[in-house]
């Protein structure tokens, strides 16, 4: 180890990265490639990589290493001081609850996640809702832990895990114009859908092999490097591996091709982070991404914003008759378009459009403050929720299974996860006027498939910025404000009441 | 860590085993999906788990435990015994030598390999002799301190690396008997080869998917489960992955289907070693296979001995032309036993006909020995290659790259390695002898696909006894002889003569 404290800390981290990089891709083999028999070795592996990396960062020499670095910031150019301010974010994540209580919540959400893939296949929401009600308990003990180490509540602790820095004091007001507005918006909406053409399917089969090449075709569009990355199938789609070999996944569906594809390049967006993400800070906190509201807008922006524009549909549509060899009606660009921006009163968060997705958000939002504040118990959570959706949305699911059992995160100890989905869909609105404005011919550059301008700009604004500032920060850079909904709420009514 | 040093030690071997389970399905990645920017990434990887494993076994409580735990066997089943002897086994192994040396031997093997790859592209030996030389001279320095510690020979110490406990007392009289017996069994041979009638070379193309297909059923018959592994494609075929989920892999020519097949069926060999290897051993230094010769008998039985009978191209011919879609006379049994069996003097050990094979890999150990004990310089090996290879085999290569440059192993710094294929293959007769005698059925067994009860045969004698003893305690109790070359000559004259 260097003498110099700094150094030393460098030289960790640059171990810690590659232990979770080593994980990263065995945690995409396990989802794409492992054969069932491999899960409990896999889990072996993988739990001593965890280990490992927590024993790196909790030897005593790092946090007098922390401490020397931080009393000596003035030797530290800019980036230095903010990778040492990542380093002891990192540190605190990995080192401050108690060993007993991190394995205490480990086993307990292996227990309930593996407890609610029965009771959401069987709909019974009891089977798991003590295994639930242990989580929450665990979790709100390594919240208040956390909570006490940052000096700030208990929420506002675990939404930290997920997005650095965040806060209730930032969401409140911005979701509280959502809820304003949104409602109403989403009436309007409707009607104005009714009042027009309704879409015509495609018609499959659309082979796996044929939109797999569609879907490449797009990523090296949008500017996916085959060179540092891979295209898989998994059942559940999702970017892993590390920024040098990113790994995306989606999963085909023979009858619409659209859906894959959407996911493809929702997935690719969040991959494009990964590798614009700074060459000379691999490996080291400060370059890594910023946080799940960043990632989040990164691959709305591609899958919401860029490639859901009318513009778009103009470079897709012949793009897939001849990849997909289909043609007629349903493969034209006016019809991609308006497929695109159905709109719906749906039960279920992952197949909401964009203009409802914020209030199944927000639901959740309030509900996982009352759970963990206990306002809200876990036994009437399956009740609040269909009260919550028949208000929220006008339609309430007759089961729990497309209900309050939809979605894992709880289950698996993420609470403060959920409201990143919407702050992501708010800056992609923000970051996608603000490179309009910057580059006039985006939308006939994004009709011919060129996506390098609007790449370049994400590139220096976003990318390359990593985690050496805010994310409000960075935003404030990139587009004059902070975080707020006016964007996505203009960029809404242009695209379905324009 | 428990007060008793056995079962800290237990603990501590486990963690290094999950370790190098981790290390093996990336080292499968690497070769299988990784695209080629990932490689700087994952080589730093996989040098900070290598890194991570030596730490674990050279702390100096190691040391101590394994004292300690010496100290009190009687306590210990026989099994545990074992454990414990190969616990000191791979602790002289990774601590024998010291840091800087086994970093600068590593390096050096890295520029010499890739000295190698071009060298061998230009045929230019005198582009990596150099760096051979340094190679030799630091494999030379860790097998003096490994010798010095073993109380060995310093050839002894590095074939011990391999095949434990291998010494060149053991192989010299093995090869001396095939050095007197094999020149005119091969001359023998060729003559009755060239008098009876020529094979057909079956008609391709035979495309990749196919014969997966076909590769994957005869997987599926010699016992190899499919929840426990993969089938892959990679330019170098190997067996990778950990015996809970072994990868195998193969390359496909669309010319000749046989040639893949042959390569799945040995690798599926390696495979079910591996996974016939005790459960309840899992992640023990006693519950790993026992070394490269027994490995390698693994594979060439399936490969050599049940996959080359007559009987089994009875099952097969069948089986091809159906999944191949391929008939007419070059796909009967009798032309792919032809084909099979065909033996020349070749340049090329990969290539090389069972026969013939012995014979490259004993020129290959005279000349490490002399290179070695300094009797032969790098700079005369392609001379000694030349006049070697005409006094051996009867031909020459004109070039360097089908000589001395043809293998990796001495440029990767692998010493004491080429004799175990051999011996592995002496193993191989000798186990199959053994195995018919007690299965009187076992011809015709094979002739239908079943190799449930040869692989029962080789769970109960060989597979299950993994490192519990040594390679000839195995072969002894199996066979009821040491290794020898007798069965091994008797089922060439059998096959090629009979």
């Amino acid at each position: 180890m260097s003498n110099n404290p700094y150094t030393a800390l460098e030289t960790r981290f640059r171990r810690y990265s590659a232990l979770s990089g080593a994980s990263a891709i065995l945690g995409w083999d396990q989802e794409t490639m492992m054969p069932s028999g491999g899960a409990e070795a896999r889990a072996e592996q993988l739990a001593t990589l965890d280990v490992l990396q927590h024993e790196l960062l909790s030897a005593p020499a790092v946090g007098e290493e922390l401490a020397e670095a931080e009393a000596a910031t003035a030797t530290l150019t800019p980036w230095q001081q903010a990778n040492l301010r990542e380093m002891r974010r990192v540190h605190t994540n990995e080192t401050v609850a108690p060993a007993d209580l991190v394995e205490a919540r480990s086993r307990a959400t292996s227990a309930c996640v593996n407890a609610w893939r029965e009771a959401r296949r069987q709909d019974d929401f009891s089977a798991v809702s003590d295994k639930l009600a242990k989580v929450l308990d665990l979790t709100r003990q390594y919240g208040e832990i956390k909570a006490e180490k940052l000096g700030c509540s208990l929420y506002d602790a675990l939404i930290d895990s997920y997005e650095p820095g965040g806060t209730m004091a930032w969401i409140d007001p911005i979701f509280a114009t959502l809820k304003t507005e949104l409602p109403a918006l989403m009436d309007g909406i409707l009607a104005h859908q009714a009042a027009g053409p309704a879409p015509l399917a495609p018609e499959g089969p659309f082979p796996a092999a044929k939109q797999k090449a569609l879907g490449e075709k797009v990523m090296a569009a949008l500017g996916f490097d085959f060179t540092h990355g891979r295209l898989d199938e998994s059942a559940h789609p999702f970017t892993g591996g590390i920024p040098e070999d990113i790994r995306i996944t989606t999963r085909y569906s023979e009858e619409d091709f659209t859906r894959a594809l959407m996911g493809v390049i929702h997935e690719t967006g969040h991959a494009l982070y990964e590798s614009g993400l700074p060459q000379d800070w691999r490996g080291q906190p400060v370059g890594s991404s910023r946080g799940m509201v960043m990632h989040e807008s990164q691959s709305l922006l591609m899958e919401m914003q860029a490639c859901r524009a009318p513009a778009f549909y103009r470079f897709l549509a012949p793009l897939a008759a001849e990849t997909l060899g289909a043609d007629g009606p349903a493969v034209t660009p006016e019809n991609l378009n308006r497929l695109g921006h159905r709109v719906s009163r749906g039960l279920i968060r992952v197949d909401a459009d964009e203009v409802t997705y914020p209030l199944h958000v927000m639901l959740r939002y309030d509900f996982e403050k009352a759970l963990l504040s206990g306002d809200l118990q876990v036994k009437d959570l399956p009740g609040a929720w269909r009260d919550g959706m028949k208000t929220a949305l006008g339609v309430a699911p007759e089961d729990d299974r497309d209900g309050c059992l939809q979605d894992i995160h709880w289950y698996h100890g993420s609470f403060g996860y959920f409201p990143t989905y919407t702050l992501g869909a708010l800056a992609a609105a923000q970051l996608f006027k603000a490179a309009k404005d910057a580059l006039p011919e985006l939308d006939a550059q994004i009709a011919e498939g060129d996506f390098a301008p609007l790449l370049g700009w994400l590139r220096a604004n976003v990318h390359e910025k990593a985690s050496s500032r805010l994310t409000d920060e960075i935003l404030t850079e990139a587009t004059g404000a902070e975080l707020g909904a006016d964007a996505f709420l203009a960029h809404l009514r242009t695209r379905y009441l324009g």
